[in-house]
């Protein structure tokens, strides 16, 4: 399954499911990598773009190996908690974390996120998604999630233009 | 693979692979099922037998769905801090739960726990804990973590005597 959402023509969002319990997202953002990773870990700038619009508490960001998130985001629909823990933290390229939301609690996601120096100023970011079981992949995929990680990119490329 | 450890004629632990990615633990209680219960949910009585001996410090016991568990065991080889979060709790007869070792953070076990009331006052407990790969499976099982599993049942057998 390929879903491709255009964005503007150098941004798109690609979603993969390359095998049973994973999906794999690949985007490419008009930045250099340091800058990237800077709005990905920083608090105030991860406040800015996570929540899409959408009012955002960082209540733990701790972004080294074995430290704690939790984001709450207080949107129109209601309020969402968010957490999870680093499992490797490689600045600027690599990290690991774990996934979870509160309204399905102890259902774990491991995202391990890339970001690729592309050497003209842009950087492509690819991030996979492993769950415990097809059906948790499916349902997560089924739950609009798509949209939000749009929104949140197109939220997270002003940051980055703002940044530059 | 099955291993069978001896404990005593009644109450033997063992230990199965029924698949990929789990493994299946069998071990019967001479013990009603709410006392069963109500040793693997009270802090005060988890605190008695979880650590095998050694000093637990409950620092997060929650058990509810969406709860927040956290144990700190201070053993002669060091410190070790476990987490998690409860998916599902029925009283007195089923809990899913994360399990996480600050040693790998982020690697999240999923354990699901089903105590049986056998009739005649005892109670078999059976976990089955599902890993995101074959590799952390079986990392876990050579990790020496049966013997331990095996020490905590035993201090839960006497904790179970003392209640009765």
């Amino acid at each position: 399954m390929t879903v491709t959402t255009e964005q503007e023509p150098m941004a798109k969002a690609t979603i993969t499911t390359p095998a049973d319990r994973d999906f794999r997202i690949e985007r490419i953002f008009n930045a250099p990598r340091e800058r990237v990773w800077q709005a990905m870990t920083d608090p105030e700038l991860v406040a800015e773009w996570w929540g899409r619009g959408n009012k955002l508490m960082i209540e733990r960001l701790e972004v080294k190996r074995g430290g704690h998130w939790r984001f709450v985001e207080h949107g129109p629909e209601g309020v969402h908690g968010f957490e999870g823990r680093f499992r490797e933290v490689t600045p600027p390229e690599r990290v690991v974390q774990t996934f979870e939301w509160d309204g399905m609690p102890a259902y774990v996601i491991i995202n391990t996120t890339t970001l690729e120096d592309l050497g003209d100023g842009r950087t492509r970011l690819v991030t996979t998604s492993l769950f415990h079981t097809t059906e948790e992949r499916d349902g997560f995929l089924q739950s609009g999630v798509e949209r939000g990680m749009n929104e949140s990119y197109a939220a997270l490329d002003r940051v980055l233009a703002k940044m530059g």
